[in-house]
């Protein structure tokens, strides 16, 4: 297929700041795009060939986005599987695949999916009911604390909960979830696994994340992870078996858990461009975005090492903000040293949304970690006013 | 003023691959654009929040154009310079300014604005008509064999000549134009100098141009230029005269000679992100083009080092195409190390005509230019059907 022609057009599921970043490259390469998205307002109205706005998890209107795509791939999760099932059907090549993605958004099915490779991942039970929970306790065969997670989707940290007492619990929906042992890691750390279509994989270099401890999202990821390379070593193997399992094409993202054994567990998996993979946009000799583009229309993957350190800071909304988004001191920080911020276009803010990353580029990993932080303490993302 | 805000729109006289790149990082930072171009089929089409179909040179369009936009800037020379003087009496911030831009359009101007201020250049003479050229042969005033430059602007090598004969001169057209001395140059390089409207002035590393033999336009451009830090230190000095001489905002390309006993004169300047800084978007901790929008907002400059060596190959239409476009071979070369293309999106090539770059990045320049070698043997800008 000639993707560098009009004939042909790329279909993405999705039109936030993936999106957007995915568009970047779309239109480095001139490649046809075509965007859905929920909001008329998405960060990828502009930048696509064709937007068209709707809903993603309506099986129709799915379907009927992808008559007119060559390949379709997702730059989120949230979408009618069913559809994307119908439209393989019919012959549309479909990156993530419907089965992958079928796996990935349960987060029930993807604990057993790992049970089932023998891939490490910390252990756990499946609940239909929250309430089922109580009487696992008072038998015994669970135990406090644990973590909670709701098997259906959650985003930005939501759907997830650190469980210490009978009464957190009682505060919890009532939904089907699972019950994880509380895994006391000393580091979270990534790597991202690209596997084309033609069977080609290149793994990116091991990245470390730093937590925001109330919000429960990443505050900072750090390229090359400051750790022992056999550690490095381990958890690209890990992560590879996983992509494997999978039989995934396109990115994923493999998240694990670093025990204080330097046990290395997985947490969890998503199968597109990912919040820890950004640092590659301006660190990497191939940005996460055009990697994922290359891998699901079956092009030669990039080099995906490192040009320089890349440290990224997300850009979240301020506590006590929601409104119009202003963001205070971005000259400031353009002042800084190695400093690129990427503002991704949603006008309204509201405390700990994703409005933006800033990444900064040293070819000392220590001193970029140090800017980072200046950037953090500088820019704030507040609104016009405050509530 | 608040360019993060919707409110700002940054108005861009020309829609065509500079403007495309510009784009990319208004879109990054979340800057809203509006773009004038005579094409509907523009590469700025998409991706800019306002696309107005109109006449650069046309006063009346170029003045309507800047009635609701904050900051103009230009990605192309030929436009309405009066315009933009109105627009400027206005109160609106044009930059480069209409003074500088008329210095620059006009060779003959331009030449004799080295001169007033001491700027070393070849020797020139400034003729009306071509046909006066002959009476100065006769006169020994001019000597074969000279340069014959149109002082109106040509584009991709178009408006310049070698005169070696009386014979060459009759088939040029008889339009004002200058004679310039034929410098036995040993090398053409060139220095971007990056000027914010606040002061702050930064200047990217030497780069070295190879030209095509036949179509006089730039083959590869290499960075950093593998040549003594003497020169480069040199070849700065008078960028950084040329850039306060002409008290420019912006990016200025300043392209220059280098003789072969280590002369430096300038050649000509472009004021605006030039393809001799295309490089600058995977080597460069800043890209021109972010570079440019900083400089014209007043906002602080960006690092302008290298994170890495990089060569830029032009795709050119190849010889005997013109028609719909096809790049043959665009999968093979991103099987190579470090290779980035960029496909603008014009749909029709015609011999030499600009259709895209590619970017080769490597640690080590040389093995950069190798790369950038095999690319350029491997990829062709062919049409559908030959003619």
């Amino acid at each position: 297929m000639n993707y560098f022609s009009s004939d042909f057009t790329l279909g993405i599921l999705g039109g936030g700041q993936l999106g957007k970043m995915l568009l970047t490259e779309t239109r480095q390469l001139d490649i046809t795009s075509k965007v859905l998205d929920p909001s008329a307002k998405a960060p990828c109205r502009i930048a696509c060939n064709t937007f068209i706005q709707g809903d993603l998890m309506d099986f129709d209107t799915v379907v009927n986005f992808g008559q007119d795509v060559d390949v379709l791939t997702i730059e989120i999760e949230n979408v009618n599987v069913n559809a994307l099932e119908s439209l393989e059907k019919q012959g549309k090549i479909v990156y993530p695949s419907s089965k992958t993605l079928r796996t990935i958004q349960n987060k029930g099915r993807q604990k057993l999916f790992y049970r089932d490779h023998n891939i490490p991942t910390a252990n756990f039970t499946r609940f239909a009911y929250t309430s089922e929970i109580n009487d696992a306790i008072l038998n015994n065969t669970v135990n406090l604390p644990f973590i909670w997670k709701s098997t259906q989707f959650g985003y930005d940290g939501t759907g997830v909960k650190v469980v210490r007492s009978e009464d957190d619990l009682s505060s919890l929906p009532n939904v089907e979830c699972i019950v994880e042992d509380l895994i006391d890691f000393k580091n979270e750390i990534a790597v991202i696994v690209s596997r084309s279509s033609n069977g080609e994989v290149k793994t990116y270099p091991l990245v470390e994340m730093e937590f925001h401890p109330e919000a429960n999202q990443v505050e900072y990821v750090i390229c090359p992870a400051r750790l022992d390379p056999s550690i490095a070593k381990k958890a690209n193997d890990i992560a590879l078996k996983v992509s494997n399992a999978f039989e995934h094409v396109g990115l994923l993202a493999v998240e694990l858990f670093l025990t204080k054994d330097n046990t290395i567990l997985v947490n969890e998996v998503a199968p597109r461009p990912h919040n820890s993979g950004h640092y590659s946009i301006e660190a990497s000799y191939t940005s996460q975005f055009q990697q994922h583009i290359r891998a699901i229309l079956g092009l030669p993957l990039g080099k995906t090492e490192s040009k320089v350190a890349g440290v990224m800071v997300n850009l979240v909304g301020a506590e006590g903000h929601t409104g119009n988004v202003i963001y205070k001191n971005l000259d400031t920080i353009l002042e800084m040293d190695g400093v690129s911020p990427h503002i991704y276009g949603k006008k309204q803010t509201r405390p700990f949304r994703k409005m933006g990353h800033v990444t900064i580029i040293n070819k000392n990993v220590n001193e970029a970690r140090k800017i980072a932080e200046d950037v953090k303490k500088k820019i704030e993302v507040i609104s016009d006013k405050t509530n």
